[in-house]
């Protein structure tokens, strides 16, 4: 089985741009992610592309793997949309890594974007809901800021959470997104403001909850066999995990954990080598307060019921113990459906390369992402590690 | 590199069934599948699932693949839906080989699925026109009927070709899927009533075009070290290929050829290291009777311009030299477009194991399946192989 290596990642920024097609966010995506090769990247390198997408607003809905790939140059190269929700360009980054591990492929594209803000809000909370069990929640008026209120609150309830810890987790990364030039929210927010902003679905005020989003990221996946052309200390895909759960909400036997990312988590580690106190920072799927609290403790970080005293103990804070979305989570940075997987893997990416600037965690040689699709039907985690250049093929 | 080979494969029929569900189709192919399985198979082996659908209707649009492997017990297991229009189920089964191949997977489940029929004209036509190109073709009013029949237009032109040798293709497929119990037409079908049917999109009748459908069917591939659990005399999965090209036909340089199938095919024969000559049989993707033609010449079973001279001369008819689409193809068998590479599948397999009763090909080793998304924006193409037992994993 030949390893799987990250040899360049970038990503547009995430926001409201009226003036851009799913089209040109890709190639802007494509572009930077290019261009951050260490040792130089030629496109024609490309031997296959996998690209997430859900397809919010329906625009190229059918084959808008191929219609992207096209507009990069890479019309004849053998692409394949995937989509699992809100996870669907995790899942194309182990796609990438299935493609070259199986010896099909030496140089693999994954990619994914979304483009949601020109919708209206009913075909939002349309396109939004069609990721949710269809005839008992999106059919019954089910949305997602419900469905997490509704793990928020199971969760409070048993745990004695008080909501202040939902706070933190937004100021935290609000805090991270205000030093991320690509964010869509990058200001701070404190927790006062947190705490006093309008409820969503209670418990979750709107700070608790992430923007809709446009944008786009890509990563570069290259084999062992000619990672070297690519970089000199690259950075090795060391665990991949995957898990599915129901997809209802209401199917499931307990609301306060994501059964899809322990296993995802748990084969990730397996697969790695590693326990969750190896990892140095982590970007987790936070599209909700809640969302980001039950990471923790599906990943292993903490106990369950632990994850209030992380954040508020500020653990996990840039220069905590195990710093979490150090680029400002879904919260901060934006959650463009299919681009988040794959912005994910960006900033893992530049804070490995030691290119993470002003959110530049010090000493990080292995970092983790999660990437959870709907309220927990799929989940995927990777666990990516920095090499030194004599490790490389070894 | 580990060998890939499917060891069992099953389909729901193929038709409009108002009082099924996604789920419940995919169940009845999920447990066709495990019923064909030889040696017997546990569900509980499968590692991973990948599930090909394009969502018409929109009932599932996210997480689809989840929604379906739970209803047949799959619940925890990794899914990844993917999806390139017609193509989505062919993707999904060189997904499966890719995972198994890798090294991150023993048993694969790789199905598709459709509902069609449920929708108004309307919708239907908003459905099939999203795996169009979007701006320039669907919502310039292009339907896929038009499209073909430009390419119809242009190669008649070229090669002088009668609209007769259509007709031909359709009589021959009708003939196959009236003895296909699964066909959703298993009529048979003359030439004259090809010829005398009203025109959809000149030169094509409605004889040349393929139905809507409703469907599922689902592929088991297991991996070399475990197959011999399953089978005694397996299929080898002996080359995959894939290609993608411009999603709109408008951007093409020639409408008389599919690139993409061109790419596909050519990857899929170096793989298995054969030539087209060596083929015993093939499914192709014959959405409308031109693009039967248009396969012929594209994997190479005959030179361009020579499409006609083929299928006149009855080479392709189930007791000629290379009987292509035994089971009726899509044109008289259905085509559930998620469903409808994984259903070809099911033809190769039940030719390759001598169960396809009056359909069956005499001394069959060797078979050929051909999806293609769109006008061609994507294609897939998979050589089997059926293999004495001695040889096994040699």
């Amino acid at each position: 089985m030949r390893d799987a290596y990250v040899v360049g990642a970038g990503q547009s920024d995430f926001g409201a741009f009226p003036d851009e097609s799913y089209r040109s966010l890709f190639r802007t995506a494509f572009e930077a992610a290019v261009a951050s090769v260490p040792k130089g990247f030629d496109p024609a390198a490309v031997d296959e592309a996998v690209v997430g997408t859900l397809g919010v607003g329906g625009r190229q809905l059918g084959l808008s793997g191929p219609a992207v790939t096209e507009h990069v140059g890479l019309g004849g190269v053998p692409c394949t949309r995937v989509e699992n929700a809100c996870a669907a360009s995790g899942f194309a980054v182990r796609q990438a890594v299935q493609a070259v591990r199986s010896g099909m492929a030496d140089v693999v594209l994954a990619g994914g974007f979304e483009v949601m803000t020109d919708a209206s809000a009913d075909a939002t909370k349309y396109w939004l809901g069609v990721s949710g069990e269809t005839e008992w929640e999106r059919l019954s008026g089910t949305t997602f800021a419900g469905t997490y209120a509704q793990m928020a609150g199971v969760y409070a309830d048993r745990y004695d959470l008080p909501r202040e810890r939902l706070s933190q987790v937004a100021a935290k990364n609000h805090e991270n997104g205000a030093k991320n030039p690509h964010a869509q929210l990058g200001f701070e927010c404190s927790v006062e403001d947190a705490e006093s902003a309008p409820v969503v679905a209670d418990p979750l005020t709107l700070y608790h909850c992430c923007p809709t989003s446009d944008g786009a990221a890509c990563v570069l996946v290259a084999s062992e066999d000619v990672v070297a052309e690519y970089a000199d200390e690259p950075i090795r895909i060391a665990g991949v995990g995957a898990g599915s759960d129901r997809v209802g909400l209401f199917q499931r036997e307990d609301l306060a954990r994501i059964p899809a990312s322990e296993r995802a988590a748990e084969r990730a580690y397996e697969a790695a080598r590693i326990g969750p106190d190896e990892i140095d920072f982590a970007e987790v799927h936070d599209c909700f307060a809640i969302a980001e609290l039950l990471a923790y403790e599906d990943l292993g970080f903490c106990e369950r019921g632990e994850a209030g005293d992380l954040v508020a103990a500020g653990a996990t804070e840039r220069g905590g113990d195990l710093p979490v979305n150090t680029s400002g989570g879904l919260k901060s940075k934006g959650h463009p459906i299919g681009a988040t997987g794959a912005g994910q893997v960006v900033e893992a990416f530049e804070q490995l390369s030691g290119t993470a600037g002003e959110r530049q965690v010090a000493g990080a040689t292995r970092g983790l992402t999660h990437n959870v699709g709907g309220s927990g039907g799929a989940a995927v985690v990777h666990v990516f590690e920095r090499e030194e250049s004599e490790e490389v093929g070894a």
